[in-house]
């Protein structure tokens, strides 16, 4: 979803791989991968005819190739800083990508102290460079780098997916809220957002662990009934 | 140990901050902390007077400080991706930085599995740049990039301080374990190793899961005896 935003934020022409594919290329021999990787996501750039692998490696690739870098040297360490970030926010959601269900126990820790505490490092990031909840981008450019399209692919999707998590965003966040609104807006996206909703409803990372999260999520509405 | 790693091979001069000093910055308020993070690593450039978190992003920032980067823009995107899978590399050997101890059942699908598959990742991505056991450097470029210095921070430090797995490295990924070797006869890197091993002997990642590693090598010698 980081991927398919920037591509979709930035109107790239672009095709997603069939799941067999995928399987195949996760499964083959090493030396018959396009690039040496232990699994998805896969990048292939077909007019320059290279491959890369790595989610946050692929985005600064695109951020490049697509004009969403943030200009400044500096400010494009820290947007890496960010997408590092936003990949150990859905690490920890998924319970590092699903390698185990959720007890009630460890989620309330995430819920009630991690996912705050990660809202709140992002909206201090973004009151640094003056991101409001009406105006702004997360490290102060003048347009949307790559940093941004990442943490409204990650909280937008969750808000939209996740939607009891919502307010969890909106009150810890407010700032980051309205900026995943604002890329939100931009007509790929929204293009696409529907796509996917069309096929797929409102799966959010789907398989067991999105079972899980969404009976986690279940108990805190309704301790004892799930 | 790969931030380390990098500016000690570049002879940089530098101070670990005690950890004391670390704890606090980990748990003091977001709006405290100099940069807002979940966790350490920390650098804090002192003469740009600018501080980041998030290993990778650290890396990144100081090959490009102390002219350890790829030279090649494209081969630079290859170093991140290098960097990434060596922080996937060491979450699986610590299951998920030490959230939970190893079981045998799991363990023995890491080292016979994952683990010779990363491995060959590395080794394929040497091949492909003409890496061999006695000479060049991962990505094919003309002196060590980032790159180097994290699979030597990674795998060097794996083969000294947890030997029983010395021989997969080198049985797996020759070149690789080639490389590391080389790396670590820098001067500035000979030092630390001598110092870390006076201070905490052949200490690899501490704590529980360190302890978790040992007794599952030990089941691997000595199945039935632990």
């Amino acid at each position: 979803v980081f991927i398919q935003h920037m591509l979709e934020y930035a109107g790239a022409n672009y095709e997603n791989a069939e799941y067999d594919e995928v399987a195949d290329l996760k499964s083959c021999a090493i030396p018959d991968q396009p690039v040496p990787c232990m699994a998805p996501p896969i990048l292939h750039d077909v007019p320059n005819d290279c491959t890369l692998s790595q989610m946050p490696a692929i985005v600064v690739y695109l951020a490049g190739e697509l004009g969403l870098a943030a200009g400044d040297a500096y400010l494009n360490y820290q947007a890496l800083k960010v997408i590092l970030d936003c990949n150990d926010v859905l690490s920890d959601i998924t319970n590092a990508n699903g390698s185990r269900m959720w007890t009630h126990d460890h989620w309330q820790v995430f819920r009630s102290n991690r996912l705050p505490r990660w809202l709140e490092i992002f909206e201090e990031t973004g009151r640094r460079h003056g991101l409001s909840a009406s105006s702004g981008f997360l490290l102060g450019t003048e347009s949307a780098s790559h940093a941004d399209i990442a943490v409204a692919a990650l909280f937008g999707t969750m808000a939209r997916c996740l939607p009891a998590l919502e307010k969890d965003i909106q009150s810890n966040a407010p700032a980051l809220y309205g900026l995943c609104h604002r890329i939100e807006q931009c007509e790929g996206i929204r293009a696409a957002i529907k796509r996917q909703e069309a096929e797929t409803g409102s799966t959010y990372c789907g398989g067991q662990i999105e079972q899980s999260i969404r009976k986690m999520l279940a108990l805190d509405e309704a301790p004892g009934q799930v």
